[in-house]
């Protein structure tokens, strides 16, 4: 259907199942009594429309060469369940009857993994950030694909928006097209009134092209898609709908935002809209309907990375470990360059997280956000999915504080992504609180598929980085700031040198000693170490456990050193990281420590060189020396 | 000088303290060997306009009448010391030696607390929203000071700066004026280059008026100002300046943004801007300074607040918590209107988190902000200090995760804020995991100074909020979603009935049995004394302990209970929540129970209703039941 004009044969098709779909959003909110029927009847022919004209072949949905559609106002899915059934994606009945039951993939909000839906939303505000991560992806792998973005009027007040709408204009994304449902009718009353936005003032401002359309008139959406598609610049088209379209009764009401009609009423829109009444059969399917189902698994394009070969770095060459992944980075670049795709997402901090050198190599696979951290992220994670080794990179606080609910949503959608966050910790040099990411722990406990690793020192960062390369799902790697000396074993020689594999999960056994157990995590394996080597002349001989992967450590192998007096040592919240994580350990196990001490901030901390506030929240060698000799 | 034009000498002052703060800010980056100097040099012409424009006396500096002047930029906090140092805020030598020192107040980012400073900011594109808190806060309470908000060039990206900007718009804030330094500099090069963004478009797109001017040239900076505040919309002026403005080689140097002059080019620095060298005074008066320091306390303006009587709900009448939230805010409402101000900020969820009464009776003080929560968080928490009790409410993914570092920020800048999240945990209606609030306890864990309140049913809810509103500083307050019915004591009667007084922390015995004890908070609550009802009937007896306050719950009193066989029961993630938190008190106090078990939500869930989730996740009554007979 991508031609300029319709032919009538096909505006009568889509015309017919205009009134079908319609007819099935009534239906599957009805028999759920749940969902949001209104915003998917004024969206309805927006999405017959996009996703007849789109390049997807509903046999082969999953194709690396389709077209992407992203919608972001997820809430209307029975609008696109309605469209993607009748466009043979799946089976409408399967919908009708397990719309928003839990024995059903067809969830009230889409879902990543369903045939045609590329990208899990709900949460309003990020189907653009993602939509132009798959553009961007398609310019990196050299696919011409097109992407495009549906989304509400609502969701326009959305910072967010901006943000990926200055992204696409800034890298000419001319294979992005968005088609706003503009309804005017949100929860609140008009969306004029509940928060203006100059819709077409802020696209234009921000140098996308603008069209007007009527939303329910299938040949000026497909003439304007048309035109869309050979436009040199991302193009917004505003397509004015009626919430409720097609049914007297609902038309313009924005009560049926949120709220199914019941029975009696939907049967008389089923009667208007001249769509056979088969509720019945639907309400006693949805009945018979077990509660448990199998897990979605979503799809995504997998690349094999070269991922190189390990450098290592000696006991004397102070090195921070954000070099060392800087280092790991553009050893990947060199590697796989012209052959497999590798991107770098930076917010203005390239010299910080060091990834120049990246730049430097590849220069037209680092992009750039600026100050837009929601978006990056967002964009970040989609683009992990479409075939793209993709990573973010950030201080602490923006990578996971800022961007908190963003993750959450790459988390959600079982994205590919490799976060690594810089200055994690106090470790920030003097910049203070703001800066200060102490819940790099504690944030990603709360998800359930992220995995984190806080590695020790530059040797286990550059294992750490070329092993997340190289595995599948989403991975935060956290790294401080200063130089440290790589660590080293009893006989001198690095800890984490030849022959060291990385493998996630296993706690690493760095001292051993029968008098005390100091179980740390990221650079504070090195405090803990010279602590250690202090005691040891003392003739107190201590047990230094490093814990990179804190959130799946397994401490089995490690339990006989966890019996006695035990301390642990975080560059994090004391409540909601390591010592948090040992507890729930012991918990679980049933045993305790002949003693427990735990070392980690307990407040906001203020301004000043790590030394000095290392020593404050008692985190340097020294101190932690003195709580062992306090046993 | 609120004057159209300055005068001879007037000018000739600011040329002079233009010169001495120059130095002071290169004096205290130097002599810190850490800070921004770039970016404070192009700002600080702006910087000594604004402060001697706007009406704040440095004598008396938290009159609740002064203008208020928010810096969004806060790195640039060498040129803010120096400017306020300069008009007598305070001993501008203090900075020069303490800055970044963790022994002085003057931090990396300024902080709210020093006067002179009323935002706390550091992460960028924060700042608008808090100064349109701040001039909304000036309507509500019939103020008329002014509120200055100065920004860097680079955060025009940030999205939530195109939040703010619209919500200025629509709310006319015509006592709200930007100021923009446009040095066309950030970290990665030219600002315009980073992320292009058009500046004036985008305002002008959104309603406001623009102007331009010379940033380095106090007279059009002063008219523009004076004009500015005349105006009945919201105004940016784009002030162009010159990263390092004043020095000869620091100019237009993007390599100063972060970096301070070494030693010997900070004494010829000196030199070229005719500033007497005393750094070595400096650097010896450092070198003396102690390393600790009597913590910030940040002012802020409270009012007294008519919590009214509780309201009862009876163990038959099935309510939702949110209801009774709801209630008692209009009761607030009642009770204090033309009295105390109280604002509601609502994100487009007025039906559902049920503030609609408040609107209905105090229509000015219902604050519709549209899906714009970054802005909606910020501004709520900035209006919390400036004489309004603020209650910002939605749903808890939105209120806790979206604005997790907006809440954060608000932590840290110590704001008085009482969030009230509805449709936490599983119990959300059919909408799905990405509408699950999971994290709720989790999130919060990673603050410090943030409380938190679970109610158990109607009755506790009440309580609570009128608590919360009484109290100083942050909390949260996290409802489900559902109907349930008030808790009743084994007498029958409501357990928070007459008598029953919220006490912050204190763990309540609802039930008491010598077979088990079951820990729960939140709804769970009720779950958790179905099942004890249920099992008493088999002869099974159980304890259950109701935790309204899982961040500060105080267990010393039930801890007889906690001996035998316990098992915690949470919507929420069962990793971060309630089970952690007692994981953490059974090591602090050195004893296991006899039995623990943890039930919780231990993956992303699915669409359903309560009930189905409930079960498929072991929450409802008939499973925990079936949990207790198995030990």
């Amino acid at each position: 259907m991508n031609r300029p004009k319709l032919s009538s044969e096909e505006l009568r098709e889509l015309e017919t199942l205009g009134m079908l779909c319609r007819g099935d959003i009534l239906k599957m909110t009805t028999v759920a009594q749940s969902g949001h029927p209104g915003g998917s009847m004024s969206s309805i022919d927006i999405y017959l429309t996009v996703y007849k004209f789109a390049n997807i072949d509903p046999q082969n949905p999953f194709s690396p060469e389709r077209d992407r559609v992203v919608i972001s106002h997820g809430h209307t899915s029975p609008g696109v369940y309605s469209a993607l059934g009748r466009l043979g994606f799946f089976d409408i009945e399967e919908v009708i009857a397990g719309f928003r039951h839990p024995g059903s993939i067809f969830e009230g909000h889409i879902t990543r993994g369903i045939p045609g839906v590329e990208w899990t939303t709900g949460n309003l505000g990020q189907g653009l950030s993602a939509g132009v991560g798959m553009a961007l992806a398609a310019k990196l792998s050299k696919r011409d694909y097109h992407v495009f973005t549906l989304m509400s009027d609502a969701e326009q007040a959305k910072g967010q928006v901006a943000e990926a709408r200055r992204t696409a204009a800034k890298y000419k994304l001319d294979n992005l097209t968005v088609v706003i449902d503009y309804n005017d009718a949100q929860i609140s009353g008009r969306a004029s009134d509940t928060m203006p936005v100059n819709i077409k003032g802020d696209y234009e401002a921000d140098g996308w092209k603008v069209m007007e359309v009527n939303g329910h008139d299938y040949a000026e959406l497909s003439a304007a898609l048309y035109q869309a598609v050979q436009e040199d610049v991302p193009v917004a088209i505003i397509a004015h709908t009626i919430m409720g379209k097609g049914v007297s009764f609902m038309e313009d009401d924005v009560s049926f935002h949120g709220k199914p009609l019941d029975l009696e009423s939907c049967r008389r829109a089923l009667a208007e809209l001249g769509v056979n009444d088969d509720l019945e059969f639907f309400i006693e399917r949805r009945k018979k309907m077990p509660i448990t189902r199998e897990k979605l698994i979503p799809f995504f394009e997998e690349k094999a990375i070269n991922i190189g070969e390990p450098k290592f770095y000696l006991p004397h060459e102070k090195t921070d470990n954000r070099s060392a992944f800087g280092k790991a980075l553009a050893d990947l670049a060199k590697l796989n360059k012209g052959i497999s795709p590798i991107a770098v997402i930076d917010c203005d901090l390239k010299p910080s997280t060091k990834t120049a050198e990246f730049e430097k190599i590849w220069p037209e696979n680092f992009i750039q956000i600026g100050v837009q951290e929601h978006n990056a992220a967002t964009l970040a994670g989609s683009m992990s999915v479409s075939g793209v080794l993709t990573f973010f990179t950030d201080f602490g606080v923006f990578g996971i504080d800022e961007t908190y609910n963003q993750q959450r949503l790459n988390d959600i959608n079982k994205t590919n992504l490799k976060v690594v966050v810089t200055h994690v910790g106090l470790d920030v040099g003097e910049d203070g609180k703001t800066h200060h990411c102490l819940d790099y722990i504690g944030a990603l406990k709360n998800f359930y598929g992220f995995k984190l690793i806080v590695p020790a020192d530059p040797n286990q960062t550059d294992r750490a980085v070329r092993y997340a390369a190289n595995e599948k799902g989403n991975f935060v790697i956290a790294l401080g700031r200063s130089k440290i000396n790589p660590i080293s074993g009893p006989d001198g020689k690095p800890f984490f040198g030849e022959g060291y594999e990385f493998e996630y999960g296993k706690v690493d056994i760095i001292r051993t000693g029968k008098d005390a157990t100091i179980v740390a995590t990221g650079q504070m394996v090195s405090e803990a170490v010279k602590a250690a080597d202090m005691l040891k002349s003392e003739g107190i001989e201590i047990t230094v456990l490093g814990v990179s992967c804190p959130l799946h450590a397994s401490f089995e192998h490690v339990k006989d050193f966890l019996m006695g007096k035990v301390l642990t040592v975080e560059d994090h919240n004391v409540k909601s990281g390591l010592a948090a994580i040992l507890a729930e350990y012991f918990t679980s196990e049933g045993f305790l420590p002949e003693k427990f001490v735990k070392v980690g901030v307990s407040d906001y901390s203020v301004s000043g060189s790590k030394d000095f506030l290392y020593r404050l929240a008692g985190l340097d060698a020294e101190s932690i020396a003195k709580r062992v000799r306090e046993f």
